[in-house]
């Protein structure tokens, strides 16, 4: 098996070793139109995807093609700027259009267009659009308009940046006296965007209605709107978020009176997540199922199935918990209106597609669809009629696409290319190990070469994420740049979910709250402890990777193992991209719980501080230098630190891109220069020849 | 002396081989006041001394403290703003300041303030103070105000930067919401500010005259006032230089009338320099020196000493030729009115003091003062009657200064500490070559560890500068950190003024004109080729450093190795400050003969192109972010083209510091790294232990 191909940073950009996503999606039976705008949503700063860090448009005028005929959309009003959104209503040929932050109407594509409101302002009020606070960290898109399912209205936030300061991305390349881009974002403990709904009667004339926030104390005027969604064709559930995090609404408003009724309340002691995940409604709106953390013992609570159903004569729902125990649903896929089934996918290890029925409750009812699939990590999506499910297989083998019946009939869609160029190349050994630390026990992955041999030494990479919430060790199948290094260059490499990470119960995510960092680091630590007492792990090559939150704990990893006789290996490089180096310059949405302890702990001048052991470490830093999301002020900050302590470090930036990097150069150069890195850092000492030894011992002279 | 001290960069810093200045200067015999303003000119952004690139000053009221009475300066129309400069007039207690660019005008210390002028606008109308371009390239100065020697009128540039696109510098440790500095800075190709030149009389009523340009097609709107200087109390001599800096014209202006009249025309097929020299006026006015290119030969033009004298009764003067030969004359010092003799420095491999005779010319009557003294790089100054110079000794030897007679008679002021550290240390041993390329004779200096032996393998490290008109090869007194790299890692440093530098001849300079960089390149190449071969260099070790336009350089060297059969050295490595890689991004002011062909050299596509020799070379670019000259914007662009071309680099920044770094810790750092990267670079293979070996081979398993 040694002759077979060793993965390359080619490989990787080639897409030999890229799964094909067929795209694949359910025609529902509605009739449905090709849409070609001359040129649809922004070109975005660096790369990124934010329509309000838009450059420019990359053209002016803006036709539809219908009947091969053109369909001018640009407004009278509307001068020399671009469209920023065009989409399709669900009937007919009804459509809706956004220039300056203000949402167009076309009953018909020939028919004349009605503005539906005029509030919008570039870059300061956005209608049916998100601001860069609602589109990154809360709706997960730019759209921020919901239409009815009858076509009949439509649904719109108005989110008002006014308050918000403008932060100034400074772009390097564009032109001879550059200018910075400016957008609002909400730094920790400045203003957040206001935001509310309305909803638009398009059938007749126009008429708006706002919905109303509940009354409730802990809803004050700061709130975020999490979540929309229509229930029916009158009906919108909509979920208010205070700006602590700690107490959510999931209320369902009326679209003619815009009077919105509780469903449902959280509360958390810590903070509250997962807000912006939609309910799953029945067809008449009776009855509606979403996921809400539920105390299941030792551990915390986990994410579990509540069906609330209307009770036709009462005022009150009834609220039923469908699933329990020491997982996470992570996904309510269907309901079948039939069967009374629904069908979702839970998180055990493992992520599985298990149906339930809906009329009863115990886990005795629950039956695993994609158990016998050998999928560890998948995501699916179902027909309208919930009989057979579209599944992605994401891992861990090689990934592919299917439809199955959910009465078990099998139908295989899509046959893979990928099997073939992975059987040929010494793609990794994945392992997966547990681990335990006081009472946690903790889920670790180990990736090593093909050719793996326990009398070898190998030197090891710790990968670290860490962000509250999320998950490092999962079955997904993954080819990156680490993949070269496990391959190519005889590296192994390991990740782990410490405390704080998600998907485990609201126990060990929420240790972390107030201290961030602080045990996620212990946890890491103790894992290289560990593990680098393998027979076959060199403890003196051990190397740290991380991104964002990442790069701030991988920051910290570099000065932790400051005494000897505690740890028995060394922490001889790391690569920080984009590092989070003090949280009062970050998104004071992302972390509610920060404790401005954390923020200098980084920079700490303490004898066991950071900086003074970064001094016979190296350390590399990869900013982009348009990163809209962690600013290239972090860099900046850390660097200005390192210098003050003559600490060594080397930079790369990536000029005018983004936190995503866009360009497939700058992609490609970043996967080779970590891989460089590393290699470099695990390279063992040279053995000169005879020659050399002579020549360099007459150099002392 | 192998147990002395060697250098190192805590030597370097903590300024025990740093030569005390004793700023030692002539008391005029004048009644002289101390001045001490609460607060006086500008902290600037990033350790620039610019004060039109100042954030803020550090206080906004201004006292003067004068017999233990504070002054208030702030004049009621001014709010908020800060003084941006006062001093003293030469009279009595007359002094001026200026706020918000206008002048203020007091004629005792506590008579009211006259505002002297109103034109004045922050950041774009200066008057009395320069613009960026007229401090950094011309003027060399922020003061643009002249003094009568009578104290009864004051000439002031009024710069005019409105049509001047605005620059803007991103600061990033600053505040929470970074903003960015702004500034006019005129690239290639882009508009000049405008300026002229006034003159108000102090004494009774205001009254003010503009200087008017002299009629001539050649000095069109478009022009700089490069030397202004009060000849007598009423006659200005002020040079004027057109755009395209290849004539000039000095003239002599009365300043009650404005009308200025051509003394002297200049003029120059490629481009003149030395521009903003001011000439030497005799007691009356009717006899001035002033320095000029004059054809010497084969090797062109010269730099000697011109004297204009005004005869009585006739609208022409005379003009005579001082001085002549194949050397320059870099200052004119004095001018003894009862000797008649001028005093000089000239410029013939090493620098002199010179004395010669006024009324005769042959360079029979020069007289050498200071070539007994054993230096070979100074500076000094004359005191009023001209029979005494205080020289500045800066090299090759402990820099020192003394007070001199005109007539031989010595009295040494200042004994020097410095040579006593200097004697325990070891110092690089320095020597010069020249080298012959073409019909070129070129000095080099090679700076050679003090225990040098012909024996040993020593790396080589080419330091470039290569500015137009620019000197490297001096026998000034230098330590810095590539002392450290030659004394305490065993380094050879070299440095080679080649085919573009000063002090040489027109022809020389003039060589590279609309091809920079082309000949530079192939004459350090030349000069490493030769040394290279001498058997103590190992030529497997060589590489380059340099800065701004040697960042350019220097950047074109690391590709230029690349037919192995043409040159027997491989540059293995570079670092780049600052460097300059798009002269269409650079000061307009600085490089009037640029090629457009220069431009894109450096992101050469060729097979031959300096990217693709990148890949197996080593290479760091150090840029601080707020460089106000050379801007970030090209590395940021240097850095895009790297990415694409996959090529390899490292980057260290100095986060919002200026092209001359301001705070120690970043002087400390750079220094530092600077000898890092070459020591690594320069570093011979290691040479393990028996078990590391042992174990390394164990690793392929």
């Amino acid at each position: 098996s040694c002759n077979i191909k060793k993965v390359t940073i080619e490989d990787i950009f080639s897409g030999k070793l890229q799964a094909h996503d067929p795209e694949a999606t359910w025609i529902s039976g509605e009739w449905q139109m090709s849409f070609t705008p001359g040129c649809s949503a922004a070109s975005a700063v660096g790369g990124s995807t934010h329509t309000h860090t838009q450059t420019k448009l990359s053209c002016f005028e803006i036709g539809l093609f219908f009947d091969r005929e053109r369909v001018q959309l640009t407004p009278n009003e509307v001068q020399s700027t671009a469209l920023q959104y065009a989409g399709w209503g669900p009937k007919g040929q009804q459509l809706i259009f956004i220039f300056e932050n203000n949402i167009y109407y076309k009953a018909q594509v020939n028919s004349p267009s009605i503005r539906l409101v005029s509030t919008g302002s570039l870059g300061v009020v956005f209608n049916g659009l998100a601001d860069w606070l609602y589109e990154e960290e809360i709706f997960q898109t730019h759209i921020a308009h919901w239409w009815s399912p009858d076509g009949l209205r439509l649904a719109y936030a108005t989110i008002n940046d006014t308050l918000v300061p403008k932060m100034e991305i400074p772009m390097f390349t564009n032109a001879l006296y550059p200018s910075g881009q400016e957008y609002r974002y909400p730094k920790a403990g400045e203003e957040n965007p206001d935001i509310y709904l309305s909803v638009v009667s398009l059938n007749g004339p126009l008429h708006t209605v706002r919905m109303r926030k509940p009354e409730d104390p802990r809803i004050r005027k700061d709130y975020y709107i999490t979540m929309v969604k229509w229930a029916t064709s009158t009906k919108l559930a909509v979920n208010w978020l205070n700006r602590a995090q700690n107490n959510s609404i999931l209320t369902l408003c009326e679209a003619t009176t815009g009077i919105c009724t509780k469903k449902h309340e959280d509360e958390s002691d810590s903070w509250l997540h997962r807000q912006n995940e939609p309910p799953l409604f029945s067809r008449d709106g009776y009855r509606f199922f979403f996921t809400r953390a539920v105390p299941q013992g030792g551990r915390g609570k986990f994410f579990h199935i509540s069906m609330s159903t209307s009770q036709p004569n009462s005022s009150t729902d009834t609220l039923q918990s469908l699933t329990s125990g020491d997982w996470d649903v992570t996904q309510i896929l269907a309901y079948n209106e039939d069967t009374k089934l629904t069908i979702h996918i839970i998180n055990k290890n493992v992520r599985n597609i298990s149906k339930i029925n809906a009329n009863t409750t115990g886990s005795f009812n629950r039956r695993c669809l994609s158990c016998n699939l050998s999928c560890g990590y998948i995501s699916g999506s179902f027909s309208p009629d919930a009989n057979y499910f579209l599944l992605n297989c994401k891992g861990p083998g090689v990934p592919h696409t299917a439809v199955y019946s959910t009465r078990d009939g099998e139908y295989e869609s899509e046959s893979s290319q990928l099997n073939t160029t992975v059987n040929n190349t010494q793609m990794p050994k994945v392992e997966y190990r547990k681990i335990s630390i006081d009472d946690y026990c903790l889920n670790m992955q180990i990736v090593m070469p093909a050719g793996f041999t326990e009398t070898a030494h190998y030197p090891l990479l710790l990968l670290v994420d860490g962000t509250p919430g999320g998950q490092m060790v999962t079955e997904q199948f993954q080819v990156d740049w680490t993949t070269v290094l496990v391959s190519s260059f005889n590296t192994i490499v390991m990740r782990l979910d410490g405390r704080g990470s998600g998907f485990q119960g609201t126990n060990l995510l929420h240790r972390v709250k107030k201290k961030l960092g602080e045990l996620e680091e212990r946890d890491q630590l103790e894992a290289l402890r560990i593990i680098s007492q393998l027979p076959y792990i060199d403890s003196s090559r051990v190397g740290v990777y991380g991104k964002a939150y990442g790069g701030y704990l991988a920051s910290r990893l570099l000065r932790s193992d400051e005494n000897p006789n505690m740890f028995k290996f060394k922490i001889k490089c790391g690569t920080v991209v984009s590092p989070i180096t003090d949280f009062s310059l970050y998104g004071m949405m992302s972390y509610p719980v920060f404790d401005h302890t954390c923020l200098s702990l980084i920079y700490s001048n303490k004898t066991n501080g950071l900086i003074s052991q970064l001094r016979d470490k190296k350390l590399m830093i990869i900013h982009p230098t348009a990163d809209e999301k962690v600013h290239f002020q972090h860099t900046a900050k850390f660097i200005t630190h390192l210098i003050n302590e003559k600490a060594n470090y080397t930079l790369q930036i990536y000029p005018d891109e983004g936190h995503i990097l866009h360009s497939r150069d700058s992609q490609l150069h970043l996967s080779q220069s970590l891989v460089n890195y590393f290699v470099e850092c695990f390279r063992p000492p040279e053995i000169p020849t005879e020659d050399k030894v002579e020549q360099d011992n007459e150099d002392d002279g």
